[in-house]
């Protein structure tokens, strides 16, 4: 086997990298667990009609084969088409969680409490070309709230806001603060219907492009694809560029509304909404959450309040955590399940914390300690040192071979652990016949040089050295 | 969509049995890095080509294709040949970790410091029938050690007792006692040739189905198939008998093979090998480990000790931690790297320590405290309540609607959580003018009925009640 390289669009961490995502995730978790949510983790596949659903996501999906099954693929059309028996249906790689998250509501609606609060942080896959920040095999993080039939406007508040606090746990490694931008999608429509516009689809795909074409083509595409005139395109872009952390937001909506002769039962509902949840924001996460009315998102099944997450001073980078409000997440005929939730994308986080160098970790293994040992015949004592401090919780490595002590010290200098451990020696007779005393363990901070006597049974190596810590780089 | 069922071989869990993974994981975790394991995760494919250099297990593997891929499969023997384009090589998903770990460290070797010891928890995937304990996607948790070169023997006594102490740790929530079977290479190769059988792993196939066919069937096959004479193959199952917790069973094996006349150097390494690892498991894991000298392995790779680990009582679900020490974990032409590892086959334990009610959640959400709302009014009181707890590390949630008391207290009741919280009210002015007096904090632990006053920035739930906790089910 020669010397392997890597797959585009498929990042792997080396250790130190490692320790920084498990920071990551282990901090999302206790925020979300704070609040209440459950931890699910789905499957990996989903029958292929199931992710299929959504016609625009097709491109993406991964499908799988058993490479010994009896009827190999003749073509993509066969393979979605044509039935198997129930235990082979063709299977895909989900491409997000929210398609798994549906289906194992409806699946066990009955042995779950609704609303239902969900975590799930899983790798997904999307065959789309890599990119800086997109990946073909990546994690997400995911927060939902399903309620069964209903599901109050609040949720709508608590989500981005539980985001803001489990992002901004992560400020103090490093981690640059986010803007959360929140929207509407009845501030959007109550409004483009007011206007006269009622291809609602057709002006958010328009206004989605904003930033990437410019204001001017986006007024072309209004006209020329949703039928807009230039007036309403114009009055469409007004709108868009409305944008505020507190209620003034909705004010000036309303003024925009009034001077266009806007008259909308929708439009009001969406302003009480959007004011309630910057209004609760600024409370509770004072300049995180920004209402900005050009927030669109592509996905046409939002129906209420739309999140996009943008890290100050890495907005090209894209949003690292998105979603909304859907009144039908699932469905199965007698019951709708409407939801809210957001997606933090970890692995596009984390390579930029990595790849930007704003955050590391101490060290890339666990041990905190590497135990010497004198001579291989007495490899059992340096065994029984580690044992000592591993049963009072500091992590400890013994020494791989009985090495010059000098080889052993590189050896932990090497992995970044900071302390060498010496066994003492007990009592014994000299070759002369004289008794040699015994002598006592030493621990030796090996950055400092600092030696100094120490008991397994007692010694504590200092907080901040007992695990690796992941840290700002700068 | 209608209610969707579950897919075989496939195995999901509700949040209640989540916990209990999630406990078990993070136990394993813990042992491994208080081991100086360091966690690394490797993506879920690998080249095809990859995935078949071992011919065995071509069968179980999932072959991935993009659904809009231009050029659709014709046949296995086309899809694994056909050369693509570097970014579009044949992926499949890794049916073990021990494959994608050979391949990381290759690919990173310039980057690590060896001896390397790493833990590696993930899913993987095989194409196999599902039964009883045997999955299409399930979870592993590995530990290897390799070398660059050379790797020192007593990292095959490391091993095992690491996988000890982590199930070890288990046992205080139900998990039962387990027994590491341990058996070398060596000894059985050196005994065999010795004897004069050398189709070695003719032998060690038979012997492989001891369990499966019975003695009697196994004789028969060593005569037909491994070349055996009816005296080699009884001296082959009088070896295979041995079993024994300590150091007396090296002498056993030694007596046999001096009455059947062998002597063999490799007989007298592996003997010399496994004497250490019982002799060491009896004093730091005493009972756990038991040499059992019919321990043959499937894999031809191993070249040292092997390892199968039942749990007791429930030894008909097969091993649930197997591995053992491969002379060539990788090799890139210059260099090769030794390794020794051990794979605990985490969702076979989790599906039998739920499906045999050997262990339980406390309670599927995280959630300690719901906090009551008396009115959707006052919902900012309840959510400033439990933001208070949150912020001391309490899981607290919000109830979903600012229903009855009562029913408010059924909703955490539903979910298992032991308290509900009711805030206290300001002090006001009464319709007749007069004055009515603040009220304080109330919290009712409902299992009990008790209700008391409590402030929100001193009050704790007791200890095991504040996170959900994972305990003997019996």
């Amino acid at each position: 086997m020669s010397r392997p390289t890597p797959l585009s669009g498929f990042p792997e961490w080396l250790p130190a990298g490692r320790v920084v995502e498990q920071h990551v995730l282990a901090t999302l978790q206790r925020t979300f667990e704070l609040h209440g949510f459950a931890g699910i983790e789905t499957r990996a596949v989903e029958p292929l009609d199931q992710l299929l659903r959504k016609g625009e996501t097709s491109k993406e999906v991964y499908v799988l084969r058993r490479l010994q099954e009896e009827t190999p693929w003749t073509g993509a059309a066969d393979a979605v088409d044509a039935p198997r028996s129930p235990d082979d249906r063709q299977l895909g790689l989900h491409f997000d969680l929210t398609v798994p998250f549906a289906r194992y509501v409806l699946e066990n609606a009955g042995h779950l409490a609704f609303p239902f609060k969900r975590y799930q942080m899983q790798k997904v896959w999307r065959g789309e070309r890599p990119q800086d920040g997109r990946f073909r095999e990546f994690v997400q993080a995911d927060i939902d709230v399903v309620g069964a039939g209903d599901l109050p406007y609040h949720y709508e508040v608590e989500i981005p806001l539980v985001i803001a606090e489990a992002l901004g746990a992560l400020a103090d490694v490093g981690m640059p603060p986010v803007r959360i931008l929140v929207n509407n999608r009845k501030v959007a429509e109550g409004f483009y219907r007011g206007l006269g516009l009622d291809d609602v689809d057709g002006v958010l795909r328009s206004i989605d492009k904003l930033d990437k074409v410019g204001p001017e083509a986006v007024a072309d595409l209004l006209v020329a694809e949703a039928g807009a005139t230039r007036d309403q395109a114009a009055a469409c872009l007004e709108l868009a560029s409305i944008s505020g952390t507190d209620a003034g937001v909705v004010d000036e909506v309303r003024t925009l509304a009034a001077r266009h002769g806007v008259v909308s039962d929708l439009l009001e509902t969406g302003l009480a909404e959007l004011g309630a949840l910057v209004t609760a924001a600024a409370e509770r996460a004072p300049g995180v959450v920004v209402a900005d009315l050009k927030i669109a998102r592509g996905l046409d099944y939002y129906t209420g309040s739309v999140y996009e997450t943008l890290m100050v001073g890495h907005e090209q980078l894209g949003s690292v955590a998105s979603g909304g409000r859907y009144d039908t997440l699932a469905s199965d005929g007698a019951n709708t399940y409407p939801g809210v939730g957001l997606s933090i994308g970890v692995s596009r986080l984390v390579s930029r914390l990595l790849g930007a160098d704003l955050v590391r970790a101490s060290r890339p293994v666990p041990s905190a300690v590497v135990v010497a040992v004198a001579g291989e015949d007495t490899r059992a004592v340096s065994d029984r040192v580690a044992a000592t401090l591993r049963s009072r919780g500091i992590p400890v490595e013994v020494a791989p071979t009985a090495a010059k002590f000098g080889k052993q010290i590189r050896y932990a200098d090497r992995r970044g652990v900071p302390f060498v451990w010496f066994p003492g020696t007990p009592a014994s007779t000299g070759a002369d016949g004289t008794p040699v005393e015994a002598t006592a363990d030493q621990v030796k901070d090996i950055r400092s040089g600092v030696q100094a006597e120490a008991d397994a049974a007692t010694w504590e190596p200092p907080a901040e050295d007992r695990w690796p810590r992941v840290v700002a780089a700068g």
